[in-house]
């Protein structure tokens, strides 16, 4: 039996037992607990940072009725275990990155980035107006989850080398931390490419199990100490554009919650998605004149690296088309992801390359 | 007696004893309703939306308890005397753009936009991560507000114009539509600039008072009719390089809140503020192709008038540096935007330009 075909039937069945169980007395008492898995440890920068964001507005919106009670990675179940186990009924909510969860459906990977796809602006713009959010809790409820947008940490960098890229072929061979469908596409230029939890990154790279990683951009990957293990940093990367997290309930605990709590779940959703967007923003910079006063070198990558990882997204975003679901979210994706850099570009962008010309 | 003198001392002396008259028989009940002006009729694109949804998030997180009223520009009082309104308690929030305020004090521009200043995702930086929220805080509190950032129109398009604008030159003696201190900055260049409310915008430029005109951006301005009677659109400004929208509640109104309502209502306004940043991110692309199908000829300016305008952008924003507030924001805001815009020109940018190159 595989994954998918277990969690459609035992786990699933499991899920509304296990919700009635857990939820109608502490309901009943007027305040409730739920609990939130997560899939990195407390007081991670930017990721931790939303989930604890997300928990304070919703305690404070409803007085306390919901209490979210946060577990870090590890502590109930493991990082990247958290969605089946919000799915099966173990935990009631999780805040993760659902391109961790590819495996259960490739149609995950747009809810959190795909490479060349969409900036923070566009996959909000998508989400909320362009039928994002639909698609989402069309996925999500196939695995008894219902989802929003909960976090974002902007375009993130191509990531941390112990050496110079200096062409496609410097990727060869390259054992190098990147996950999703970015890492698809990175493995598909020849590097060797694994999905290790952010809590183990650094050991990985200490220990020489790996050559590089990327995590996440300046701010979180100076707490994590990566520029202690390599030198060189690319601030451009192809493969998270703009990440969102994700905050997925239980559908079951999530319909027993009342219309008021929905919404107040959902405005703190939304609010998340922005406010941690713009905390990378906000920090990001400082954070970067403290690695580089530090010795890291910042770097982009040269064209032609680009071209070939653009060959490999392609390739690793084709590969699931012959699923129904991923390929209406893809097309729904691509054409509102279209229209809205389009416009970006003609304005937004017209404005801030004309104030880069003017003030540098 | 100044306008501000007024509103320090009579006006400010009212909104106690009228908060206290208005608001405490409706809570009583349990349910209340709250009275929000706006600077614009029902229905106008972006701008009403934004108000919209705010007070629907509002509504529906607090389960009716707190419902939003809302009044267009002109029913209880005039488009641009909602500031005043609610200061002196005859209204319990305005929904409306902050620089239309700057009369009050010049401090409210940069909760709009200033020319030159920054794009909507710069500005929601600053404002949730840059100390901005707590700079309009103590603006506020001087006239009795409790203000939010509540919707954002993107960068708004240099405007709309009768005959192209070849150089600066071209700009003597127009006759413009702009607000704010992008407004004072294109008429430190030649230009005539007036404010006319969105709401008579059409009007003006039918009845020849003026020569053109900006407004939101494709989405809206197409509602307005503007490309009835004007054949260039200036896709890229200066003025308006990302709108935020205001709810801005009367203080004691406010104060007379319970915390959960008051976080409902923190939430709501900065969901709006992303929903309505993506509605016209959304929008603006499809309705800039109806235009040019219908005969828009779509335009950038010349270098010229950007550096001409980039002149008297510094000479409008130093002209209130004798204020110290002002001078206060301004630093403030200066700051965060110089960190961000460098990180997002690095990381967001550096991937927009490669996707551009490799995709088209």
């Amino acid at each position: 039996m595989d994954r998918r075909s277990f969690l459609k039937t035992s786990a699933l069945g499991g899920t509304a037992a296990a919700a009635t169980t857990l939820a109608a007395p502490a309901y009943a008492q007027g305040n409730r607990t739920l609990t939130m898995v997560t899939s990195v440890p407390d007081g991670f920068a930017v990721f931790d940072d939303a989930a604890v964001h997300f928990a304070e507005l919703v305690n404070a919106g409803t007085g306390g009725a919901l209490t979210i009670d946060k577990k870090p990675a590890g502590s109930l179940v493991g990082a990247f275990e958290v969605f089946d186990a919000v799915s099966a009924g173990q935990a009631d909510i999780y805040h993760s990155a659902d391109y961790y969860f590819g495996g259960q459906h490739p149609g995950f990977y747009f809810f959190t980035a795909v490479p060349f796809g969409a900036t923070a602006q566009e996959l909000a713009t998508w989400y909320y107006h362009g039928g994002g959010a639909e698609l989402h809790d069309e996925l999500g409820q196939i695995f008894g989850l219902k989802s929003f947008l909960a976090g974002n940490t902007g375009a993130q960098p191509g990531g941390w080398f112990r050496k110079e890229i200096n062409s496609a072929d410097d990727l060869q061979g390259l054992k190098f931390r990147m996950p999703g469908l970015g890492g698809k596409a990175l493995g598909l230029t020849g590097a060797s490419v694994q999905n290790v939890p952010g809590g183990e990154i650094y050991q990985a790279l200490s220990s020489g199990a790996i050559d590089g990683a990327e995590w996440i951009g300046p701010f979180a990957d100076e707490r994590l100490g990566l520029q202690e293990v390599c030198e060189f940093y690319y601030t451009g990367g192809m493969h998270e554009p703009g990440s969102a997290l994700t905050a997925s309930f239980n559908r079951d605990v999530w319909d027993s919650l009342s219309p008021e709590h929905q919404s107040i779940v959902d405005s703190a959703a939304a609010a998340t998605h922005q406010w941690s967007l713009t905390q990378s923003h906000a920090n990001n910079g400082a954070a970067l004149d403290r690695l580089v006063a530090g010795g890291t070198k910042v770097m982009q990558f040269p064209n032609d690296v680009w071209d070939a990882l653009a060959v490999g997204a392609k390739e690793a975003l084709d590969e699931f088309m012959g699923d129904e679901l991923y390929a209406r979210i893809r097309a729904s994706f691509d054409a509102s992801v279209a229209s809205s850099s389009a416009w970006i570009r003609q304005s937004d962008q017209a404005f801030t390359d004309q104030r880069t010309r003017i003030n540098g």
